[in-house]
């Protein structure tokens, strides 16, 4: 299968790309290195079936020409702006990154016919929903973060293909995603922050904020099982763990990773930025009544990641500073 | 108030801005004459309070500094592709006209600190719902078409915008809007093809395309309840009639009301066009709960509205050609 990946030089597609490979697929990895690191890039350049791209999706007519030489029958849409309170300063970010982006590649998609798409949603799109744990058909869908809006947007410019242009799509409304090759994110963000200065770690609100973290090898592990036993024109699941974890005990189990004593400094109120969904509970009960759940709990997820980033960060510190 | 109006040369605002001058409101009326038409504006352009600006909404600066010049407090959003066929053609229409459009008129209303947004979103969000009657909090919301797609990510950025701006919302999802002033629209339509070839009448799909159609009149007075009467962050109201009407009804009163015996000849399958939702049906129950309800069931809307397009088309027939 030809099967382009977007944001291929992201947090997410560095841990996909190598399963795409082992598997045999043909890849045409895209990135314009905004946010993406050309150290998640470089392993593969060499590997049989792997070719890399520096691309804007932004470049639609280029685009458009890629996926056509390419001859793509299936993209991993991972592109985003991963930084969601970025997107309350520059209020076009998420609109271009995420809104314009998603459009160029449908329509790229749409000229050249390819067939399928697996897109990263979040479950930011339920805004600060009144049911918990939230299920994929909650309503209003009224978002609190740009970021969460434009990807409402792209969901439904998605399922406009979909309907119109013989695309079939997989929406997966991601809780937190975490592990080894981040970009961003607050496990990433408190061990950068020790290793600057283990006498203290400062913590954006007031540590109560909860939400669901999940292991980005379950996160695929998940997404490969929903677009393998899903076969809607549109297929839409939260993909989460059911338990959570609150930002205060990640701060308690990275310094206890680290080793580390520091004085632990909250901020105040419950959101850790403005637009920040501060409580997040997906209900995944749709994911296991297909038939999969994760292998780790949140807890766990967290755990397994302090370690894999402190790793990283002590082997290349240059590429983390 | 200083009120600004968006699409103001179109269908609806053209209704609305009488309302407004003869409230005593200063309004500023933008349109680029894309789909709307002078004569909708010429009428008002010596009225006390109004003013009247050409200008093309992509324009943003331009926008941010004409909302501040008029120290604007509310925008009446109305702005947009009304030809939803449209949109399945040119798949950028919808998104730059809608969702770009609306990431101008919010951001132009963050930087003069407008604080009252009225935006005119569409039942066709909903996609083709398993519910119906479909409530305000029915979910998923997967659109059918690009048009549908863009109101819904207009209605994520003004939530988004809300929450992190300090801008108050009424969102209203429209049925069918129909009244004088037509730009477009089923009545428009066969009333225009009956002045050309009296003989017969093409109807597109198969006629049993059922919504609820609301008069311009009732969806004004709709609307301003709404925005008097409701009192959160953000307000979002389905805007329609209990009822519905078939677009074989729709042709039959047409040409009765015509007097014509013309050979309806209808189309094929259920949809009056690619993305076209074919059976709408709102459920009305949050704006009644409000303490409102249209004057006109749908039927009566219908019947209303041939008369006034067929009393228009007759006077103006070089502006409806």
């Amino acid at each position: 299968m030809r099967i382009a990946v977007t944001g291929a030089a992201g947090f997410i597609a560095s841990n996909l790309v190598p399963r795409l490979l082992a598997e045999g697929h043909e890849v045409l990895a895209i990135d314009n290195f905004f946010l993406g690191k050309p150290a998640h890039v470089d392993p593969f350049r060499s590997a049989p079936g792997y070719r890399f791209l520096e691309l804007d999706l932004l470049q639609g007519e280029a685009l458009a020409e890629v996926f056509a030489t390419f001859r793509t029958e299936r993209v991993w849409h991972l592109a985003a702006n991963s930084d969601i309170s970025f997107g309350t300063t520059y209020t076009d970010f998420d609109l271009k990154g995420g809104t314009l982006v998603t459009y160029h590649v449908l329509e790229a998609m749409r000229r050249c016919g390819a067939r399928e798409i697996l897109f990263s949603s979040s479950g930011a799109i339920y805004g600060e929903p009144t049911v918990r744990p939230t299920p994929e058909n909650y309503g209003p869908l009224f978002p609190i973060s740009l970021y969460a809006a434009s990807k409402l947007a792209c969901e439904g410019l998605i399922t406009a293909y979909a309907h119109n242009y013989n695309i079939q799509a997989w929406i997966f409304r991601f809780g937190n995603i975490v592990g080894p090759n981040p970009t961003h994110g607050v496990i990433f963000d408190f061990v950068r922050r020790l290793r600057r200065d283990p006498s203290r770690l400062s913590v954006l609100g007031d540590g109560t904020q909860a939400k669901p973290y999940v292991h980005v090898e379950d996160c695929l592990d998940g997404m490969m099982f929903g677009h393998a036993h899903a076969c809607q024109e549109v297929n839409c699941f939260n993909l989460a763990v059911p338990d959570r974890t609150s930002v205060a005990q990640i701060a308690q189990l990275t310094v206890a990773a680290m080793g580390l004593r520091p004085e632990i400094q909250f901020g105040e109120g419950p959101r850790g930025w403005r637009g920040d969904v501060a409580q997040v509970d997906l209900d995944t009960s749709r994911m296991r009544a297909l038939g999969w759940q994760p292998d780790l709990g949140s807890h766990e997820a967290v755990q397994r990641t302090i370690l894999e980033i402190v790793t990283q960060v002590d082997a290349f510190p240059e590429r983390y500073a």
